[in-house]
């Protein structure tokens, strides 16, 4: 089981980070740190001839993503969804559709993704549309929806005393060990 | 009242870019192309002095939608949610929060704002959380969600068949002229 | 193609019995009240033997509602969702999957199936956990969910000066002319 | 701090019941089973002059919630939402808002409220509307929502091997205990 955490924060060690790093902690993952990257917007090219796409990092990206067989995307929550980043990552999925749809799909149809969403201002209610959102993405992509963690951080190091995010993230690596 | 339009898509003239032409075709508006500007991904500078924030676009955007009384945000469903540009726009405001959170909020609680999301894909259900993620946004900074126009859209003209969206933006056209 | 209204209400000619008449005067329909007749909660019988179930109209109801080809739920918005009438109906479907699961199956998913519900408080953002409600529950019986509106009203007639709701109701019956 | 739970099931003992008994277990509580009571729709007079009222016991129950400051609400997930039983006795809420909603209003903005949902199909992510819901009634009571659990469970005493709702379980009781 070859695991991938894809952090969409602006910067290292945050709390998404944080909580992300202690739920991999003991196993081996390949950490991608999408603002180590240069991804450009997704440019929509549904209505005329495709490309040319943005020559950025975005296909070594994936590739690493899709190298794995298990996904964390951890996020902070800015503006009650997923960060920029991440959804301009995402974003960019269309275009490897448009370039090859049938093996992009038949590779996310075999993995399976959890979603961690870390934000100040009552994430476990109102950080419910990410969720459903994601929920979307992975039933369009045919991935395994995990499960998720909603936890509550603002200053430095919050997450760590999040009782129930904690309780969540060690449940995960109790099924990982298995 | 003074109306500015933020469109969200990569590209002129796509169904978001129709439909919210449409809806202020005999009114003023401002009309703001988030693709035509620079605007990088948020620095999040919670945990540390704040700055330097990028030297780009925001700022000069951001005082165009501030100069107006109705918001219209359009924008292509990209993945079930905003389109990353608009995203991207959005995390900036937290820029502004540190820069001058009172009159930032102050300016934004005198406003009313309509949400326009085009997709291909059951945009009236699977669009959903995108309007909650809006309506969370905009408790927070007090401004009026007045209504959203979730319509269908994949092939060049698509939403100028949908009825259903089109009757929307009529309505909202005709509170605009009382 | 015939047209059952299962209207939810505990009264006659509220706002979401207006919106539906509306909707239907057209047509043929088949009205059914649900506050006319007795339906009991669901009994749980997964745990245990199934039986006896409540001797009451719910069969007699539930045939008229699988009769027609088009289904139009309407309730009053009570605390952010359907009315308990409606709920209460909804559940024991329960007791017809235990008693003739294929069966009941096979013939949802044959039907097409819009949603009515009208509140006095933000009804289309704060009505959006009953579409998405009703969402997961077409997605389970197979049921093709064309639709909703979402009305505001409170007062006797407040929803007959809800142009965006009339707009909706006359592009429902729009498709249905063809 | 005194605590009520409203147990939503139609039997005793099932996977919502178990889940509750498993969090309260070491607290006194009041437990109430609104399948042991008579209530019965609510009956909407807001177009009319009120009453009568069903002669039932819903003032009863309403009276034992009251009396304590903590609530948690334990519901199976039906038709992805609360019970029919649940949502029945809320809708009544609109009665005593008629009665005396001052005090009604007083009383639940002093209480804190936890939501217990147990479902079969993937709850994490098809009970959220069922959270959403909860989220937009305490809202308007003015109560605080201190959190939920989504759990799974079909089979009798499936809820007791699902590692993540013992978790969060646990994580509310060491709260209680401070």
């Amino acid at each position: 089981m070859g695991i991938a955490v894809i952090y969409g924060s602006s910067r290292k060690n945050g709390n998404s980070d944080q909580l992300a790093n202690l739920l991999v902690e003991e196993f081996e993952a390949d950490k991608i740190h999408l603002s180590d990257y240069k991804i450009e917007p997704i440019r929509d090219y549904r209505h005329s001839e495709k490309g040319p796409y943005p020559d950025d990092d975005y296909h070594q990206v994936l590739e690493r993503v899709l190298a794995q067989d298990v996904l964390v995307f951890t996020t902070p929550i800015y503006w009650y969804g997923a960060s920029g980043l991440t959804k301009t990552f995402i974003d960019r999925w269309s275009q490897s559709l448009r370039e090859n749809r049938e093996e992009f799909l038949a590779k996310f149809a075999t993995k399976t993704a959890w979603v961690i969403g870390i934000g100040a201002d009552e994430p476990q209610t109102k950080g419910l549309p990410l969720v459903q959102q994601f929920q979307h993405i992975f039933d369009f992509t045919g991935t395994k929806f995990a499960g998720y963690v909603l936890g509550k951080g603002n200053e430095p190091g919050d997450i760590l005393q999040d009782a129930e995010a904690l309780a969540a993230v060690e449940d995960i690596r109790s099924k990982w060990r298995l």
